[in-house]
């Protein structure tokens, strides 16, 4: 099989490494080592092997029939779309880390694809290396999938762990997660969760079949965490950690999903993803709780993914029953279950006006204290008998806006 | 595709029933449903609909030219083997949850499906219904396996557990778990370590292409363990469980393997295994350090895995690429690493024994003290300068054997 890279950053330069460095084991495991032709990129590379593959436009690609499959790790939505329709419309498969893409445009390249007798394929989009689509998408056939809970989003976790282990304000864990090149220069998409929400779309689209837009989902980031909710957390036993959550309701019925920072009980399966690992845990009606581990970034591990798809390429023709065929959920795939879990005033005036809301309207909401006695946030039970769905709103309403809401897995479904 | 099941046992009979109950998701993911046509077994079944379905002998699906697939959940490698070979013989895709017969005969008949152009799979052999099997065989293609740790039986791993978690002694927590059907009647194959010791063949096996006679493994079971070596592990900040280890050394050389009571420190990815769970860390050349964590037995996760495998032969035709091949090692093929670890005496006299010895012999072992500052147990550093490679022969020259030898994740390649 032949392969041209499109976009040689960081993800595509570790793929085509890979190809060339490790033929004689993929030849010994795939029956032929999978063979790099060309590299797209408009920018000089530094590396010489990869350099004298390098073409600056994918007409080259596009024009070699030769060339059997595409690896695309431009990332990004324009230029990205552009060539993926472009290569499969020249009866290429595709092979791509993008999340971006397959959550924004994923209904219809899959459907392109499978009208050619094409792959569209994505495993190192969610979860790195570790085979989280593979997992949904073909060993849990037999399931009715009930939930996945995932922690996707690295450079969220390990400033959340870093506030918690290292006792840092969340300016200070960013700037470390910088520093160490776990963070990027302009981190908005990963700490407002927004690339936990493009995740989640894709797990919650292979459990169901059907795509949501992502913008539909409601997501909380971790720009607002403070210390203080690290403490609280750790006075209820639990690890912080920004969570994707899909809940599904009735079959073909909308799911409930949501990002949001989340209390996970220490001995939670969740819990052991530190630092900048990842951990998805999927409930199926047969298998019941299974869990999967490891680093969800990072050059090597993606592409050790992506491999997994060009192997896969390699190993099964296409058919209908390989195909994945995904349809929109639309606007009424997303609900909005009832907040479990702890809120947290982030100031004093804030806490006071809770407590007297709570006195004046009988709210269902059990005060937390911390040692001194004094009470530092509220549990929501999960039946709550007060009547009152959108407890956010509510407060929201009455000019109370300065609080953390922290999901809780102990107190759920999740649990 | 039409379907015969050998053997209608708890894992028979689970399969059989998401055979029945899940034709329409099945049919909906992959293309078609699986229909089941027959089910083998000498004794009458209580469920009408499997009764149904039943023939006394294998005659009827070996001349029944429509059956394409045969699930084999008989168990042994007696009727098994003979039944196995004649449906592959016989033109049949064999799916099977029977690791003895996998460890035992793996290499014959995955050769002999292989000629055959016939899929042999065995996702349901280790691990339950995680998919640890398709993950090492597909998933991680482009990687190097360096090391697997696995906790791969949960009878062991309840008793373990319970014992911590419930100050029991060996004998309560397996007589607890016998009467919670977790434990056989006769436990030998569980509590002594064999059922791991099969698995973790199965698993270096795929991880490095060759097959090892597992009773060449190092095993060492859970019988003596005492309530002291739990107090110890607490003491150490560490879980003691089962751990089924392989550890490559430089490439297509043998490998160290040992199942052995190990270990495993509180925040290390194996310790989220609780119970009955299974979890299994995977360590690769380019993904790094992968977890798989779930139930490890059952009849529904079992019969999960059951259906990934059949899914797998309908999705994906026969190829020289998806076709597993396996050489047998030979006695060769296990390496036995110097013991890394903790070792506790059972008795007084024992622990004074060793502490002589210590101090005589200047042997590189690190007293480790209860609270009361006595001596119970010694540590072995990970590089000891003593000179004596075979400690535990070492000792038992010296007629110093009721020791037990507890592995350690935390002081090793494992960490």
């Amino acid at each position: 099989m032949n392969i041209a890279i499109l976009g040689c950053g960081t993800i595509g330069a570790g793929v085509a490494r890979l190809l060339l460095e490790q033929g004689e084991l993929l030849a010994g495991r795939l029956g032929a080592a999978p063979v790099l032709r060309h590299i797209v990129d408009i920018v000089e590379l530094e590396d010489p092997r990869l350099e004298a593959l390098r073409s600056p436009t994918i007409d080259t690609v596009l024009e070699d029939p030769s060339i059997d499959l595409v690896v695309e790790t431009i990332g990004g939505t324009r230029v990205a779309y552009d060539y993926t329709r472009r290569c499969l419309l020249a009866g290429k498969h595709v092979v791509t880390s993008n999340k971006d893409l397959v959550a924004a445009h994923g209904v219809e390249l899959l459907e392109l694809a499978a009208a050619r007798k094409l792959r569209y394929l994505f495993e190192a989009a969610v979860g790195g290396g570790i085979p989280v689509i593979a997992t949904l998408a073909e060993d849990l056939a037999a399931n009715r999938i009930l939930s996945v809970h995932g922690i996707v989003n690295g450079t969220t976790n390990y400033i959340l762990d870093r506030m918690e282990t290292a006792s840092q304000t969340f300016a200070e864990s960013l700037a470390e997660a910088q520093r160490l090149g776990y963070a990027e220069r302009d981190p908005a998409a990963d700490i407002d969760g927004l690339d936990s929400g493009r995740k989640l779309a894709i797990l919650a689209a292979l459990a169901s079949g059907r795509l949501v837009d992502w913008r539909e989902i409601p997501i909380t980031g971790i720009r607002e965490i403070e210390p203080g909710d690290l403490a609280l957390a750790e006075s209820l036993g639990c690890y912080l950690r920004l969570v994707a959550c899909m809940e599904a309701r009735e079959e073909g019925a909308a799911s409930d999903l949501r990002v949001a920072p989340t209390l996970v009980p220490r001995r939670h399966p969740l819990a052991v993803a530190r630092g900048v690992y990842n951990a998805i845990l999927i409930s199926g009606s047969e298998v019941g709780d299974t869990l999967l581990y490891g680093q969800g970034a990072g050059a090597a591990p993606t592409a050790s993914a992506v491999l997994a798809d060009i192997s896969a390429c390699m190993r099964t023709a296409w058919s209908p029953a390989v195909a994945l065929r995904w349809e929109e959920a639309g606007p009424a795939g997303v609900l909005a279950a009832a907040f479990r879990g702890v809120l947290r005033p982030r100031d004093d005036q804030t806490r006071e006006r809770i407590a007297e809301l709570v006195e004046a309207e009988g709210l269902d909401l059990e005060p937390l204290s911390d040692r001194s006695g004094k009470t530092v946030a509220w549990r929501r039970p999960a039946a709550a008998r007060d009547g009152v769905e959108d407890l956010a709103g509510w407060f929201c309403e009455r000019g109370v806006e300065r609080v953390n809401w922290l999901h809780d897995l102990a107190d759920g479904r999740g649990d």
